[in-house]
């Protein structure tokens, strides 16, 4: 099997797995505990938010823990909105669902939510942020790579424009964190949400980084845990692997970009030389390194997928999320694509443990598989297809 | 080490961490994805959801998936809020924080909670939850086994009286799902919370059990996983050892509960006559076989579990959750108890880990350390204190 789907989730790398096995064995205590089991596991978890804290120059009192990153957008939201009972909430239109379908609830409950528009690139304009800015302005949440198309905003203007007017900065950095250099106190982010299962640590484990002296409500409440901000007893296993997945990606961050880099590039131009009628979507410099996402005209993506994964390669057409609900992707639609382009999407992310003969593989099957599928096409008459080899 | 803290949390059993070993090695997939990795992926979701559900009787699609029981029990009330835009919910003096406290929230949003009161047993009476009924009830919530003292609730005629009225009943069985037999259909139970790493499952997955036609708000949202219920991608591994924990806890249920039960009756009767002026708090009869709880006059619990863990014994004062807070516990204040008796509390639960050797170790370092805090209590000269050995 060829895995190329990192970004809907990586595989939890052996040193990460094998730090959390103590906490899944003996080490079993309720971090609450006055007991040495819980004692112990509080250690850990301390441990953890350092490592997690450092990846992105936060302090540990910064990092709250969640289930993942979904909640830790639905807490940045809910949580700053919940401390203004209206106002005014800016977002754009190429959200992930995580951010658009908390946003739509607070628009039920009051909260007016402006949609920022993004050009061909999937890129906010920063003088359109400016332009939506009001007094009522409580929270600007614009992700940092997205999901789909791998493009990165220009965070730190987005985020001075916030900060000089007062308003807060969130930022859905799932894609980002661990696959870019992302220093929270140098681009001005007042909250940012991270998921672990994106950078080799386990699934259902987050954070909501949230700057000191910003006050949010929880969404979660009981026993007090993380301040009161989050209640529940702490998933210790997942929190350890996830500060240990934190601190390999601080590590070999240099390495893993211009490795993982070096085989996207590759890629792409292997493709774009290779295949006819086919368009690298998404910003061709600002973007995620591990990020491909191609239209191929007069083909369906979910046929691609499906014969993709008979040849033994794990792809995507867009966000994996977005399968639930059997919508076309809201992302290219933004970005101005026809049905047509964002029917033939093919979203390729490529992770620490993919190498060059996969990809060379991967073009070869693709490029035989787009053959086959265009052959039987009903716009097959419309595209040349003829094959540049 | 002795380790009778399992209320608290329990040892993932040696089974339930094998069925999660290839979930967080080769199986990684992301369950929404299209290719074999997400099919596998959520193929163990639904097994496990058949485990979960079987446990309790319930239906699959009853099952909703959460990150744990504080999570359950919070979607369960705010869930159910946000069907109505105001009303009044009842609830008991004697629960969770992780259902005190959002019914605070809900208070603070226009919500009336009415908190029933419980008798010196811990035993709310079915007569005054009739009395508090009244047309613009939503939601009764009241607790299967008390985490502190074990008091196990008339459930049957709480929710008959529920069933009748035509008003929903939720109950926190988080302490009580593996250790007693639950059958939600006989219970007539409309939604009910369990936690995984209560019953020797990993730590940071929980159910709320929703009777197929009771209509919900989900509290977090995004993705539209669990038909939009929960977003998140789903914590695929910890979601298969529940699974097995529970399929487990369903196959040895009998067997677990008299080996259980023959370990804590032999230690309360062991406590009760080699040690003066102790006393079993909760009830008698109705309670989790699991559960001692005792006041020891004249000793602060605290040292007690300071002492114990010292001898090497894990042992909880009451809830772990309620050391964030490091509040007097409400759980006795409700249920009569003076400032002092509160302060002498302990609370042993057993796990089917324990064996006889350890409880009689436990009954001997107890008597010890008793006598020594006693000889330096405040309160030495009000109690007798005589040995009875």
């Amino acid at each position: 099997m060829i895995y190329l789907d990192n970004a809907a989730s990586t595989q939890i790398h052996e040193d990460v797995l094998n730090s959390m096995l103590p906490y899944l064995k003996e080490q079993y205590g309720n971090p609450s505990s006055l007991h040495r089991y819980g004692r112990l596991a509080h250690k850990a978890i301390e441990k953890s938010r350092k490592q997690i804290a450092s990846l992105i120059n936060a302090e540990p009192s910064e990092i709250l823990l969640t289930s993942g990153g979904t909640e830790s957008n639905n807490t940045a939201l809910q949580g700053i909105a919940m401390k203004n009972t209206s106002g005014q909430i800016i977002t754009s239109l190429i959200e992930h669902d995580a951010i658009l379908e908390p946003c739509k609830k607070l628009e039920q409950n009051g909260f007016d939510v402006d949609y920022l528009p993004v050009n061909k690139f999937g890129m906010v304009d920063s003088s359109v942020l400016k332009s939506h800015i009001s007094n009522k302005t409580s929270l600007v949440s614009i992700m940092f790579g997205n999901n789909e198309v791998g493009t990165i905003q220009a965070i730190s203007e987005l985020s001075k424009i916030c900060n000089e007017n007062n308003i807060l900065f969130h930022t859905d950095a799932v894609q980002a964190v661990g696959k870019v250099p992302l220093d929270v106190k140098k681009l001005g982010i007042d909250l940012l949400s991270i998921s672990s299962h994106k950078l080799y640590g386990p699934k259902g484990i987050g954070v909501l980084y949230i700057k000191n002296g910003i006050d949010i409500d929880p969404v979660i409440l009981g026993g007090g845990q993380e301040h009161g901000l989050r209640s529940g007893t702490e998933n210790v296993a997942s929190i350890v692997g996830f500060g240990k997945a934190c601190e390999m990606a601080k590590n070999n961050l240099n390495e893993n970009i211009s490795q993982i880099k070096k085989l996207r590039d590759n890629l792409v131009e292997k493709i774009l030389n290779e295949i006819p009628e086919v368009v690298l979507n998404g910003h061709p410099q600002f973007r995620l390194p591990n990020n491909a996402h191609f239209t191929f005209l007069g083909v369906n993506g979910e046929d691609l997928i499906i014969k993709l994964d008979e040849y033994g390669i794990a792809a995507s057409t867009g966000s994996a999320c977005s399968v639930n609900t059997q919508k076309a992707s809201h992302v290219l639609q933004a970005m101005g694509f026809s049905l047509e382009q964002i029917t033939g999407s093919l979203r390729l992310t490529i992770g620490i443990f993919n190498d060059q003969k996969e990809i060379e593989q991967t073009v070869d099957i693709l490029k035989k598989i787009v053959q086959e599928l265009r052959a039987v096409s009903p716009f097959k008459e419309k595209y040349s297809f003829v094959s540049k080899n």
